[in-house]
């Protein structure tokens, strides 16, 4: 077996996509052939704003089923709030958690599912002590297209009780259905379009940039996805209520994180751990904090394959691959993601969000345990690279 | 609600995909999750040549699965060798198939699947009289990368009584599991590993032609896939050994037909009918038969949407985009699918395949029900259209 060839792999998503206009009416129908007693698991007030949540009641009523609920999730779904939800569902003999809301609701929700069935205290499984046997059934009715939870095997959640911010991998808790009616997508406001818009982009660029060679199907599917992002993003800004834009970045973000994309190959995520200091630090967007680390990733590791960033210049920048400078190529690429961002309103550099180089220090700390170990898999970053990675974003 | 935007839609493939070398090792462990006593179902003798056979019924023996055989499937999979296996699996109390090898033999232990569990004749789910409500699981290692059925919801089966060649799509049939060791395909005669090639690009084409606007994301993947194709497919050709190629055409193979490609739009599969009347007639394979019929189809109906011809023209073959004349870019699309089937040893003339005139017409009233009805969706086909496209094919 020789290092290059594609990587073994095991690929099975489960969840259900019900995608399309009106879906959420459907939600009634989907839920009770899990269960007539639920948790409806939600945020704040946008959902009640905008009808969501009005469309949503009528149809787990007129289905029968009996709803206890528990809003209040915030960005960074925190611990507490979900040990509640255990409580309730406990209490309450309910099997079934439908999460209403972006990818913190459905981080939540899939918390109580697993955390109901277990006798120990649900942290064990995000402080790495235990790993879930079992979860209740989770729905989505999905509100932002970024995390790409709707879809996925994965949860994370913040302990207050030391701030501490982890997350949880495993099969059990793939949500059983998710509905994704992109026109709940009109009324985000455009910072948040394009902040999801960047956390979309940051999953299949952190697939992307891999050692693992000879993974082409891979490779132009993430290109293509990230080329339909590129295109679609902007029309949605322009105007807000184009069906099409909205539902080709809405389907974007789930293909992003439903692991299609990490088939055969080993992604890098070093810019996922970079940001997450930054956000931890200072009250920053993930996707904005993703507009600023991953450019200075890019320029700090490009060298390692010059011919992987030229592709990415090439094929997803529609750079003029110059065989005689795939450098100049691979730079150009980089070039096109900034501009790209900033075309959007996001930040590329630390100075454009107020943050200066206090923190830096302590930040890549953080981030490998004081230097105790590396992040990310192209390139193994140790403290020092963290730190110039931070500088170079200043 | 405009009629351009994407289609509303459903996706769920519950297929577990277990991908890459020795995968076919896990096999007694994977099956051994649903059931201790199997049907193995396979075809003849390629399997025990090429030792595949043997250490799947290692894997089952190491795992204390009993195991009946049922071998013998031919291609285009016959009802009385499928009535058999019911027989065998009520008999002998089985609830799991295994199939062991390409589409004939996973559409066969489809069939077999849905028929223990009913009372009738497994043949009206194939004839419209019945719609199957329950199927037991199919487990799959996968031989020969073509069908696509490895992870479909599809069978096909011949009634030799009468020779009814008809089709049955249920998602009761989703295989629990496929194993795919692209090593297995290694020894793939050079005609099979083209036909193979032309099933699944096909199986892209027929959804990429398609009268929904605004499914640009799906566009993309599917222009990945062909790509992926078009480049691995002569390398595998050149060395028969080149794991890397064999995984990505096996992979892509997958992707191609798991409905992943179909979401929010329709698709053709005129292509497919009027193939399918060609093998029902002529002993040709099915892969050469579409590499007969698709060009003849594009040729007759590319101007139905000379922007998407073009469109696929430039991206998928890299044709110059000729602004002042779309047309001819379409053009030339085609011509570059011929000129790669021509290259990889597959006709493009039914002359080629010593097909004369004789049968045409009764090739088209059978493909239309003496045209009673149309096929294809992207251009609804009369029986004369069809007459008109094995013409232009001969």
């Amino acid at each position: 077996m020789e290092e290059e060839d594609m990587i073994n792999f095991t690929f099975r998503n489960p969840t259900k996509i019900i995608f399309g206009k009106d879906t959420e009416y459907l939600v009634g129908k989907e839920t009770k052939a899990y269960s007539s007693r639920i948790l409806l698991h939600y945020g704040g007030g946008s959902i009640k704003r905008n009808g969501l949540y009005d469309r949503v009641r009528k149809s787990l009523d007129e289905a029968g089923i009996e709803v206890h609920e528990l809003s209040g999730v915030l960005p960074n779904p925190r611990l507490t709030l979900v040990q509640e939800g255990i409580r309730i569902c406990r209490e309450k003999g309910i099997n079934f958690i439908l999460a209403v809301g972006g990818g913190s609701v459905i981080d939540s929700a899939k918390a109580i599912a697993v955390g109901v069935p277990y006798k120990g205290n649900v942290w064990d499984f995000y402080s790495g002590k235990a790993v879930p046997g079992e979860a209740l059934p989770v729905g989505v009715v999905l509100t932002i297209p970024a995390a790409g939870s709707e879809s996925s095997n994965s949860s994370v959640i913040t302990n207050e009780d030391g701030w501490y911010k982890r997350g949880l991998t495993d099969d059990s808790i793939y949500p059983a259905f998710a509905i994704m009616n992109p026109e709940v997508t009109f009324t985000l406001p455009d910072y948040q379009t394009a902040c999801g818009a960047s956390d979309i982009m940051a999953h299949i660029m952190e697939r992307y940039f891999t050692n693992t060679r000879d993974v082409e199907l891979i490779d132009r599917l993430c290109e293509a996805t990230l080329k339909t992002m590129i295109l679609n993003v902007p029309r949605a800004l322009k105007n807000p209520t184009d069906y099409a834009a909205r539902a080709e970045i809405m389907w974007a973000g789930t293909v992003a994180h439903n692991n299609l994309l990490s088939t055969g190959r080993i992604g890098d995520w070093a810019s996922h751990g970079i940001e997450h200091e930054l956000s931890a630090i200072y009250d920053i967007a993930h996707g904005a904090g993703l507009s600023i680390v991953f450019p200075a990733w890019m320029k700090y590791v490009y060298k390692h394959d010059i011919s992987r960033f030229a592709q990415y210049a090439h094929r997803v920048w529609n750079v003029d691959y110059n065989v005689f400078n795939p450098e100049e190529t691979a730079l150009k690429g980089i070039e096109a993601l900034e501009a790209f961002y900033t075309s959007i309103g996001l930040p590329i550099r630390l100075s454009q969000a107020n943050i200066d180089e206090e923190h830096l220090e302590e930040m890549a700390d953080k981030c490998t345990g004081s230097g105790s170990y590396t992040v990310g898999n192209f390139v193994k970053l140790t403290r020092d690279d963290v730190l110039n990675i931070y500088k170079l974003a200043l």
